[in-house]
């Protein structure tokens, strides 16, 4: 356990008594690249524009009329529509803490806030309630449907936003409303005489509470965060139309052996189980963490990252039941995955949890929303049909302005704005990178030396492998620069410390460490092989047989339409696996790009008249495949410019035709 | 055209000028095999047991809310739950007019048809609306929610069962009330001054119509039908979550080139299409049913002929998004499927349409319910994992007692009760015998000779292809007597006129045509090699690619958990294309069935901690796998023994490996 250093301001910022193998660092900086990019539009465009689209969409009238100052009918039908709010506020408060945000527009959103902060205390009871759907539409149902009601969930990121909004500005407004709400909470909740022994259909409300706790140094609220994983899994909840399994009922956490039903439901439940480990240090509660983690990534994970295979019910689906074509892997997901794998990474120093982290957040996070950053995607296939046609509501291949349910794009606004931290962690010898953006980091009392150390990353990641660390600032003592040496990587890599080569095995378990006496100025040099390659997917998958995948570096390629010639039906290309790939760097293609060729074939047109698909084996009636050149773009870039077909897994030329009929057979 | 002998009791009895190449035979009756044996159970069992579940689930009790001889509270929340009650009164009808049925069942029958029907007179408004739903619940909004609100369909179900009962029994109690609330919908709708201009969610309405037509002469039911098909498509229904194309409101049936959406809903109005072509001769209109199933067989059919890909809105998916895991292929989709192949066969005799409805009858349908005629299945997946966990509500993978959404059940009844019916048909120049059951069969009038021919079917008919077809009376003069050539098994077939070898080319189109002068005793024989086969994939299903499935004669196979050794992991079977398949009759199993044996091999186990399931192309992780032997039995069986791990496509041995890197990957 390292010591103490202070954790620039973002989400989990533990105490100094937490258990944890890293911690985040004491400052994190994006200046450039990929990242900063995304960033600045998240910070120019989306977070402006989410004040807007809540407006339009009539959250904030939905709270007036709580407020008793204005009339009207409650807007949309939803009982979490607040929790949209809250989220966007979470996000002004990261971008307020930015010292990239321009002032004139923090000046802006401090006033968004006073207003809204303003509009919240109005609208809150005076016992500390505050959910506009139940002060309005359903007054004599508060606490009676916790199944769906989200009272508990909305609470939770009222406090989220609270907390981040007191770390970034020092202010307690928000933060007053929020620990209203929560002892109220805490009056009504837990076990015996006249208190409700019920849990949340939504988990979010542990994790939260385990930040307010953190915050105000309150034992009672991290308390109350651990009553409500424990007090989960005992069927308190009604079975409702997807089984106790949807909201994780059927059985405790600490008994659980999947991941189970909506997934951004089970993956905030586990971020508030690895926080309560944190803090309580209870080793059962990491064990089943982990558990269920290495489950979910094992059998239940998109090639993206994406996790929810179900659309129905937004959940996880059986062992790899992975089906590109209907892959719902919903962007709030991803972001739940990333929290996640995170808190599981400051907990055990393992590299895996942030590889998985850079592939949701370079994949299945950031294909949920546009470069535009105006428009956002619910679902996030890995294919779309040839033939496919949009139904209607949210849930659409292709991104749109906004939602009926709202959860994702102030969710995406929330992560973009505080992703800085997720990237850099403190160890118990200096300071870690596990995540690559150029940008500044740095640890406060590196190494128990009572010094700060600093580095410069410069890295045009993920298009270039290469990775300079110059050290900034160091202390006269050793210390210890890590580097996580991506799996997809591992054996293919280079790197020198100050100069000097570094052996190549000196990776272990995906970290490159170096310890030494740094000088300022030193730099510490790490080159990536971003050869393209071919992934292959599991032998269970039955959707994916026969297929492969094209990855470069951190980054899930797909063939869209856009960049085949008139005429090319993706759905029918056929990748040939022996031929090499080659790569192109575009700087005018959607916003400079590498794009990756492969060589192979199209498949001849269906037969008119050919009315039955099924062919006895062996008599494939697929006409000779004529050749063909596929382009693949960036996964995260798909439906960027035209709303087409789009495929990940493109099978390998020869699997279609099958083996040959088995001597019975006629 | 051929002359126009009055068809037996059953549904669709085409007028004399109607159109068609055929129509249903003057006698048809099933005596022994498979389908006599399901339909025994179904007197016995089902349909008794269906007043008991409508009893229990409430229909009845809410037509006496209707009626006001009871009190209480409307018991489900759904609309349509009348025409749960239709449709078992339809089944109950066709019951009645088998000879086969049970006298004193039938007596108890008939009190139960009085009984509902003296409830339905009772809840019938005096300007014969009908609805429970809408005279309890909502009475302000009749006809004013006709997307959800089903009130046409149910009148549709309640005309059905009406025409049933006036085919079988001659009573018109029942078709007095149908007529009634058919004269009132034919008041309220229609174009001009003072009508409503407008369409049901679900269509229903337009088949039933025109045997109300047929039933009863008038017109102007006729031309109703007609003007709802001609209404639909140009979005009258408000387009709904999901969107017009559910409900086929998104283009008028001519001009559309697929199917689309909710599956029930698309084949019920497809049906009435046939339908309203049959009685006027529109030849646009069976272009376009014609040109849609052809679109439907040919890339939205699952190899059980089971269709509908989608769970969230029991809809058609893409072409060629056939999902085994996740095939929703609802039970009552599967029947309207059998409903509008029938039609199509009968307008034009194509043999396709036959094969389709055997493919449909003996596998997706069948599947639906239980050897014991007491358990039903809404959705007829063709995989159930390994892990497998039953979510909640209607649509789990098992079979079950009764649903929330009771919709098959009944539908399962009808079809049963009138199958006979489906089976044979008179042609211009003879009988055909299109589906093969122990059974008898004639035709009036036969091939315009003023006399009758009957035949007498002696098979054990999926079990043992060979088909005996006795003439049991004949007029003296030439006739042809035809019989189905299926598909699967062109060129693979023998057969015997009179004692006399048929020439190997005489079928046609699918079609042996025998034409002499026939004598009574003389019989066809025709020989079907029901040798088990492999069937590959369409290259273009990507949730299939690799696999092989076993079929055998008419059926569906699958490998299922109960059959193979304590430990078998039913999804790391993989079979062996090379080798030969066995089969073995087990009298003592399932009712008595013929199994299938395969070789292959079991995967090894996933190793313990590998955690990320994507490997480079080329280094495919899983173990050598180790020999295993396949058995597999019936689809319609499955889930009967265990409700464990299934699955229709087996993966071939070797299709897991993939194909070798390319050069320029690791």
């Amino acid at each position: 356990m390292p010591r103490s250093p202070r954790p620039a301001p973002g989400p989990l910022i533990p105490t100094a008594s937490a258990r944890g193998t890293l911690r985040p660092a004491s400052e994190a900086a994006i200046t450039g690249g990929l990242w900063a990019a995304r960033r600045a539009v998240n910070a120019a465009v989306s977070v402006p524009d989410g004040y807007e689209r809540l407006t339009e969409a009539g959250n904030f009238h939905n709270l007036r009329l709580a407020a008793g100052t204005t009339t009207g009918a409650y807007v949309n039908n939803l009982p979490f529509l607040d929790s949209d709010v809250y989220k966007w506020l979470e996000a002004v408060a990261w971008q307020l803490g930015d010292p990239a945000t321009d002032p004139n527009e923090a000046a802006r959103l401090t006033e968004r806030v006073d207003e809204v902060t303003g509009l919240l205390a109005d609208a809150q009871d005076d016992n500390g309630y505050l959910q506009s759907y139940y002060q309005v539409v359903r007054p004599d149902r508060r606490w009676a449907e916790l199944d769906w009601g989200h009272e508990l969930y909305c609470a939770g990121h009222l406090i989220q936003a609270a907390v981040a909004h007191v770390r970034t500005t020092g202010r307690t407004g928000l933060l007053d409303i929020a620990r209203r709400f929560a002892d109220h909470i805490d009056s009504v909740f837990g076990t015996g005489e006249g208190r409700l022994d019920g849990v949340c259909g939504h988990p979010e409300i542990e994790t939260a509470l385990v930040e307010l706790y953190r915050c105000t140094g309150e034992r009672r609220y991290l308390d109350l965060a651990g009553w409500f994983i424990d007090r989960r899994g005992h069927g308190l909840l009604p079975a409702g139309g997807f089984g106790p399994r949807y909201w994780q009922d059927h059985t405790p956490v600490r008994e659980a052996d999947a991941v189970t039903g909506h997934a951004v439901r089970q993956l905030y439940l586990l971020a508030g189980v690895a926080d309560v480990h944190a803090e309580t240090g209870e080793a059962e509660l990491l064990i089943a963490a982990e558990r269920l983690w290495e489950e979910m990534a094992a059998t239940r994970t998109y090639l993206t990252g994406g996790i929810g295979s179900h659309h129905t019910d937004e959940a996880f689906g059986d062992p790899y039941e992975l089906p590109s074509e209907r892959a719902y892997t919903e962007t709030c997901a991803a972001i739940a995955s990333v929290m996640f794998s995170w808190r599981l990474l400051l907990a055990t120093g393992r590299a895996r949890y942030a590889d998985h982290m850079e592939r949701v957040l370079f994949n299945g996070f950031l294909s949920g929303v546009s470069l535009d950053g105006a428009h956002y995607s619910y679902v996030n296939p890995l294919q779309v049909r040839e033939g496919h046609v949009a139904g209607g509501g949210d849930r659409g291949a292709f991104r749109t302005r906004w939602f009926h349910c709202a959860c994702c794009p102030p969710n995406v606004m929330r992560l973009l704005a505080s992703l800085p931290h997720y990237l850099a962690a403190a160890d118990g010898a200096g300071l870690t990178l596990h995540q690559y953006a150029t940008g500044a980091y740095a640890v406060d009392d590196v190494a128990g030396s009572g010094a700060r150390a600093a580095v410069e990353v410069t890295t045009d990641y993920p298009w270039d492998g290469r990775i300079r660390v110059a050290v900034t600032e160091t202390p006269d003592a050793e210390w210890t620069l890590t580097l996580r040496v991506p799996a997809w990587a591992a054996g293919a890599w280079r790197a020198s410390a100050a100069g000097e080569p570094v052996a190549a095995d000196a990776a272990e378990d995906g970290w490159l460490r170096v310890r030494r006496r740094w000088r300022r100025g030193e730099t510490l040099d790490l080159d990536l092989d971003l050869a393209p390659r071919l992934t292959a997917p599991p032998a269970r998958a039955d959707a994916l047989r026969g297929c492969l995948a094209i990855e470069r570096g951190p980054l899930v390629y797909c063939a869209e339409r856009a960049d085949h010639p008139e005429g090319t039906v993706i759905d029918d290309l056929r990748i040939d696996p022996a031929a090499p790939l080659g790569e192109r760097r575009e700087p005018g293609l959607l916003g400079g790009i590498v794009t990756v060729r492969a060589s192979g074939a199209a498949l001849a047109p269906r037969d008119a008249g050919d009315w039955w698909p099924y062919p006895a084996a062996g008599t494939g009636r697929a006409g000779a495949p004529a050749a063909a050149d596929i382009t693949a773009v960036p996964y995260h870039l798909w439906g960027h410019r035209t709303q087409a077909a789009m495929r990940v897994w493109l099978p390998a030329l020869g699997a279609d035709e099958g083996p040959a009929a088995n001597g019975a057979a006629r």
